[in-house]
């Protein structure tokens, strides 16, 4: 999608060790049109697929979360990684390791909210090692829903996500796919 | 706003101690549909302010504040508990008491997305005491920004936080008034 890779070339910061500072669009300053955008681009790609929910992870996915689901007129649930005293005792929690925090994380869904027979499609803003979205496929896979797709706002192709998320058999979409960042640069896989 | 009050009754559930539980509709399941109506009464509300961003607090605070950003076509900052390693180690950090947590959080802005001259809209989900909303009010202070607006989806009147807010002398609006949660009652303001 031209407009988000325009904008990671013109505002994102290459941090070194593939780490890609988005904090001005997307992780900690949002720019709500352009998430609006993505959601509708991402909406667009799933929209045959069936999905009855869009999950993700608090908490840079839920802005793109949001809005595709806002256009696939579905609702959300967010992964929680700490449980709040309004959930029930009894929840889906699995372990994520955490790329930026460099330890484990716990990922956890209320089973009010996730449950037999839904058809989830997974939105986050990063599909790097696939490790979190991993995580996501295991709540809803415990959970007995079908997993229908996986939707990533910026893919980085380097860190092999894809492959680790293949077996799935599910499409996979990303608005955004870098194929490298070395010293200071960012690249793009050719559209 | 009645389609918000109805959802409320239809599905909140008064937990006891003042909480209230929207899981299924804002703080873990999110409806994006109501969440853009909410953020476009909020806009609607606002439109006169002058407000240049929206700030709010991470984690339940990002899909009302994306909605009412995007239809007043702003950008959002939300402010972190912790700290990425994306952001540069000079930040605005003040501490504020978690009613759902029982202890203090830290809110985290970076210098580089709040800054002097920036007219300030505050959105959250809740007002209660107004804890945390004070701590992003210091925060926009800090950055020499200047609070032009708070807003809510859910005031509980009777935990005092409009009161707490008032001396700041700025709009501050709510779409649902609670004003007792007795028993498992929830009433709302007569509008």
């Amino acid at each position: 999608m031209r407009e988000l890779q325009e904008r990671i070339l013109r505002e994102g910061k290459n941090l070194g060790n593939g780490i890609l500072k988005v904090d001005g669009f997307i992780n900690h300053q949002v720019d709500p049109a352009l998430m609006d955008a993505c959601g509708k681009e991402l909406a667009r790609r799933f929209k045959d697929v069936g999905a009855t929910k869009v999950l993700t992870a608090e908490i840079s996915g839920i802005a793109p979360a949001v809005t595709t689901a806002l256009h696939l007129e579905l609702p959300v649930v967010y992964a929680r990684k700490h449980k709040p005293i309004t959930m029930p005792d009894q929840v889906f929690l699995t372990l994520s390791p955490s790329h930026t925090k460099g330890r484990m994380v716990e990922l956890i869904v209320s089973p009010e909210y996730l449950g037999h027979g839904e058809r989830v499609l997974i939105i986050d803003d990063f599909l790097a090692t696939g490790a979190t979205i991993l995580g996501l496929v295991r709540l809803a896979q415990t959970a007995g829903s079908t997993l229908v797709g996986i939707g990533a706002l910026i893919e980085k192709t380097f860190e092999g996500g894809r492959a680790a998320l293949s077996h799935l058999g599910v499409p996979i979409e990303s608005l955004a796919q870098i194929v490298s960042m070395e010293g200071d640069q960012i690249k793009f896989a050719v559209e």
